[in-house]
């Protein structure tokens, strides 16, 4: 199963090395990580996707609270919550190929931000399931490089993070 | 100095933390990392701020060079480069206040992705000043909470980080 896992951590040296330390001490692998600053320049938001059973989950968030400059840490479920990542690909694309790729550039509400005689570049922003379904249907044209954020997430409705925070 | 660090790594337990165990033995902050799943099954890629001097950057880079795991590592510079980042920010939003800020959401190209009696949560992608710039619009209207992916960039033209990685 995967899980989101948002947390509010202290802007300092190192607390980012504690946290990814808990998750490999645990050997729990993190499919995705995004971190960055947020209106209260001390504070970064974190958000972690990682795969593993409830049990597991619930271990790391209850130890992810106990770890110094760790300010609040919450599961987002996918009923209650709005995940987004971005991505950036760039493929091969001959040039007749061209107004394939724009329709389907189209189709998915996508933007190209980059061409040369060969390749095109294209951003994509949505939930993880769009994004992916992009990649497959670029592949058959050969895909040159990846570049996705990893998910970043907000609880819908008007609870926030910092109602909790302590 | 703000510098874009880009590197592909294993996608194994621990190297995230050998990674930012790097960063924080050498008291060098990030500002942002976004790490997630690339065309590979066996490799992730990683987009690293940090702000530096010159020498320390690229110490950093050569550091990480060495380390296992990591299949290649390189700074992107902003004329040769695609940077984009994705913000989730909630705002408090009075009814009488929605035709101005849905005026904002339009300038911007931002989508409103969830509504409330009393708050409003609205999705941008971008570069990080463009994100920065929305951030500062909406500070006076009460931001409750903000999520950001923290910059993922690809270079721009035919060069593919494949095309160097050993």
């Amino acid at each position: 199963m995967r899980h989101v896992i948002t947390a509010l951590v202290a802007n300092k040296f190192g607390v980012l090395n504690r946290i990814t330390g808990l998750f490999s001490k645990r050997g729990f692998n993190i499919a995705s990580l995004s971190v960055a600053s947020t209106e209260n320049p001390s504070l970064s938001r974190m958000t972690i996707v990682a795969v593993g059973d409830e049990d597991t989950v619930s271990q790391i968030t209850k130890q992810l609270r106990k770890l110094y400059d760790v300010e609040h840490v919450e599961e987002l479920l996918p009923a209650e919550s709005i995940f987004r990542e971005l991505l950036l690909v760039k493929i091969r694309v001959k040039p007749e190929q061209r107004p394939e790729i724009e329709s389907t550039v189209r189709t998915y509400k996508a933007k190209s931000v980059d061409l040369t005689a060969d390749t095109q570049t294209i951003e994509l922003s949505g939930e993880s399931g769009k994004i992916d379904g992009l990649i497959r249907i670029l592949e058959p044209y050969g895909i040159l490089e990846i570049a996705r954020t990893g998910v970043t997430a907000l609880a819908r409705g008007e609870h926030n993070i910092n109602d909790d925070a302590d």
